[in-house]
């Protein structure tokens, strides 16, 4: 049973009550509390040594993401992160130093985001380090972006550039708060999510949220300067280089947004993008279409594009690979 | 380094902001989200495989104690519990059928509580299972109860029995939600705290932020049926007896009430809570007083007790068995 199998076992029939606004299935869960103009989000994530991190990361860096990854979750639904508790569960013989200086990380980013560090507890996990994050944000009340709201016809829209996150990026990503924040508040977004698990994962999330299916337009992809690095490395190696739009599809941790906009308002959005985000690339990469999955078109055509579809796609890169200049 | 050493070192200067009512060293963190007659209380806690269950605890009762443990928090700042996130950290070979039945156990318990389960995650951590519970609550608008409110002359009180939790009550505890809400609306209960590492402890840390001292009455301790039987262990086992009331002092897990009130109002307390919780003994076991830290008195005088102060205990409490009938 693989980690999306069990969590849909998991997640059925779960306990609710009047508070819950969305439950589990999307970015952060959002509650009604009570408070006139706004709505609580809540969310949790961990990293773990020798999964999220190694034992050569530096510790600061190691803090900075277990906040990080959670930041992101707020800003997918374009909230604001208030406040964090932090769970440090450590082996015996810890080294104090190397635990400050992953608090040290998670308080930099802390204060630079706004979030208050309210407490947390430290545990013990004999065999490896692992942090988890719990953070409450806020927004404003009916302003919460889910996942489920896509529409046929909109334009599927990606910040940033992708593939390739583990040379540097899964460590230094800066989560995209005062951009959703402002996409909301200007822009009629009808989904959002943060890209962790992959461009193809995370858009399947929304389809399979919003009853729909998207069609992507492989040149559109941005791909990062490291997936193209990664893509022309030697043969010998013990995998096999990976097609750079392969990447931008499957490679997780890029902490970017994708999203989806009415397409009438797809041009005034990237002429407006522009100026306000001068430094941040923002990619139309395709539609939402009726159906259920989703199919990479180039110029051979449309291809379906599905779980149990590397394999085929990879075959199809080098087939358009052979073909193009 | 010890984990209160740690802590009082990653609590130094942590990043705070205009929503923060209580932060890090109380039960739960105590948050202004903009509800006109409500607090926000987050709170996080994690239980660990050898740690805080063996392989052969019953999984419903792994997760049962999971989000049990922050519902006893939330009692301590006599609020109410709305919402958890649980994460779900496992090796790579778990068995499914195990982890629901955590889940089961986690999901009877929200249900009785009124807690809704509204997310959380997988994560893998090859060795052990660790479950943590993120729990999100409510409190009137000042009706928090934090533990630095402690006064000189108030009356020190327990609810439940002590010590020997071991022997099966550290898995099936009952978090006093109910009865922390009603004394928070009947009484002028100025201190409160949860049972979790022992009530020499947890009273110290009641001390410590209220700036006073405490005297305890030896004969009033409510000490356990497990924890006297567990003194009337045979010789030859592993571990000599712990004295009982010594058992009650230190054992951890207890997860009962201990707080304080203004003197004058602890008989009409006693008398109030008969009626109400019949089957909950609630003790009135000592006073506050000037000072810094705990006293012990029993029929020969008074006697320091502090955190070093194990073997000195237990030399005392021989010599009063000796001279007991």
């Amino acid at each position: 049973m693989n980690e999306f199998e069990l969590i849909a076992r998991l997640t059925q029939n779960l306990p609710a009550n009047e508070s819950v606004v969305a439950g589990a299935g999307d970015d952060c869960a959002v509650l009604d509390l009570g408070a006139a103009d706004k709505l609580i989000l809540f969310k949790t994530d961990a990293v773990v040594e020798g999964i999220h991190f190694t034992k050569e990361t530096p510790p600061e860096k190691i803090g900075r993401k277990a906040l990080a990854r959670c930041l992101s979750d707020v800003a997918a639904m374009a909230g604001t992160p208030t406040a964090a508790l932090v769970t440090a569960a450590l082996p015996e013989n810890f080294d104090p130093a190397f635990v400050e200086k992953i608090s040290t990380g998670i308080n930099a980013l802390a204060e630079k985001s706004g979030v208050a560090i309210v407490g947390g507890e430290t545990t013990t996990n004999p065999e490896r380090i692992l942090i988890s994050v719990a953070l409450i944000g806020t927004v404003p009340r009916g302003k919460q972006i889910l996942r489920s709201g896509a529409k046929i016809g909109d334009a599927i829209f990606v910040t940033g550039e992708l593939g390739g996150s583990i040379a540097g990026k899964h460590l230094d990503f800066e989560p995209r708060l005062e951009e959703a924040r402002w996409l909301a508040e200007h822009f009629p977004v009808h989904a959002m999510i943060d890209l962790s698990d992959g461009l193809a994962g995370d858009l399947r999330h929304i389809l399979k949220a919003s009853g729909v299916g998207a069609e992507i337009l492989k040149p559109a992809l941005p791909v990062s300067r490291s997936a193209k690095l990664a893509s022309k490395q030697l043969a010998g190696t013990l995998a096999p280089p990976k097609p750079a739009a392969l990447a931008a599809l499957t490679d997780g941790e890029d902490f970017e947004l994708l999203f989806t906009v009415a397409s009438k308002s797809a041009v005034k959005l990237l002429d407006a993008w522009k100026p306000n985000f001068p430094k941040l690339k923002l990619s139309c990469i395709g539609k939402i279409v009726t159906g259920d999955g989703m199919v990479i078109r180039d110029k051979h055509g449309a291809h379906p594009f599905n779980a149990q579809g590397y394999a085929h796609f990879a075959a199809l890169e080098n087939l358009t690979m052979t073909r193009q200049p």
